[in-house]
């Protein structure tokens, strides 16, 4: 979602000139982000095609990678991503205040509903699902830990940014791009503006159709003592088992209630 | 788990003595390692003494994670992970053919018997827990996305090592510790191969109480086209859930249905 013309905060000098920047570490993760959805095995040469790295570097962090076992090596000599890199996620997951005070009312807030519940945090320009809680109803494949969404389309991400002081909010904008994902994304900066002065004075975020067509989804955000936002909790519900009449009001008060108690629930 | 009195395969080269080895990334991912459940912040001096850096070194590795996203740092310079971390789970988990077939499966069998079910995998001598789905009632807040538990004593690794040849097991288990988790767990190794002989025989593998006190967990293996243990399916339940006559058999029965049904699915 970045937009290479509008740098980042001040322009003042590049973290990445500076000489403590060590360059071979942006390598491995760059070989480690080769790999995706659609390719889950690599040979040398395509990660060198795909990260743009000639064949002799690729080959030294392929072997790095591999004897830290971060990536496994089949016997065709294809590569492909080791279990291991979820301990990192697990190293996350494990040390956030945020993740452990939240998991069990999201868990009772999927009870409650029986709909799919989620904590997620902003990272850069987007949200990010840290925990998600599955009903037994729906179950969107799509959605896992460490999705990324773009924050000013999602409920989620609408919640937090009205936490957030103008400036901010816009400079978030300025690197945002408005893509149509469905026919309904409203992709209208002032449109969007006033939706978060609504959820500013509502207390919750309510989208449909917005990312995925078919998708509801009420949000509300948890804060810090200053009133910011710190991540945020979601209920999503298909179109086919959403009653407006029935679910609008309470959803909307549930997520309020949930967020609220995780908030109040701060240590520091 | 690994114990470094036995080297991994044969003696052969030292793979981190390699002139392919780029030992800044075994840093980085030091200094990423060093933050886990009861480290949630660290200061640049504590990461320094957790990863044995010297303090210009660690300022360079700190510099360069918090450049490229991985790393926050707070006002009072505490550093913390970022959720951009969680990145490499999600591209591992969208790229891994066995979660996408999976997910569905698992998802069923939670709906069905509204316990918490879980798709793991063998990384050198532990299982890690990939896709998990809670039940309604119960909520182990310990377990999560990325979580390793020793093979040896969960029923999960039990299953796998099962369709693993003799000599490949004794191996996981000379690397291993057989550490007495709870009062119940059996560290002897000849009941444990004998437990793994009557799990070839009955293709599913149940423990009690073997790891966490109070779990019941009944797992099987899914198997690639040549029988081997490629991930497993299993059903955790709280003893106050747990009925042996009606649950047994049943349970053991799911978990063997779901996985072998998963492994039918295979591609390649």
């Amino acid at each position: 979602m970045a937009n290479p013309k509008a740098p980042r905060k001040s322009a003042a000098s590049d973290p990445k000139a500076s000489s403590l920047y060590v360059q071979s570490v942006e390598k491995a993760m760059k070989v480690l982000m080769a790999f995706n959805g659609s390719q889950r095995q690599l040979s040398l040469s395509d990660i060198a095609s795909l990260t743009g790295m000639d064949l002799s570097a690729t080959q030294r962090f392929t072997h790095t990678l591999s004897t830290l076992g971060y990536l496994n090596k089949d016997q065709g000599k294809k590569y492909e991503l080791s279990p291991k890199l979820l301990d990192f996620t697990f190293q996350y997951l494990a040390s956030s205040d945020l993740v452990n005070r939240a998991a069990p009312y999201l868990q009772q807030l999927s009870s409650e509903t029986e709909e799919a519940t989620n904590l997620t945090v902003m990272n850069d320009t987007d949200i990010v699902f840290v925990l998600r809680i599955v009903s037994r109803h729906v179950f969107n494949a799509n959605v896992i830990v460490g999705t990324r969404l773009p924050a000013w389309c999602t409920a989620p991400g609408l919640a937090l940014l009205a936490t957030y002081p103008d400036d901010e909010v816009d400079d978030i904008f300025e690197r945002s791009q408005f893509m149509q994902y469905t026919p309904a994304t409203v992709t209208d900066i002032g449109q969007i503006r006033e939706h978060i002065h609504r959820i500013r004075e509502e207390r919750f975020a309510h989208v449909e159709d917005q990312y995925f067509y078919g998708d509801i989804s009420t949000a509300a955000a948890i804060v810090d003592n200053n009133g910011r936002g710190i991540g945020a909790v979601n209920i999503a519900v298909s179109r086919s088992r959403w009653d407006e009449k029935r679910d609008m009001r309470r959803y909307a008060d549930l997520v309020i209630s949930t967020a609220s108690s995780i908030s109040g629930k701060r240590h520091n």
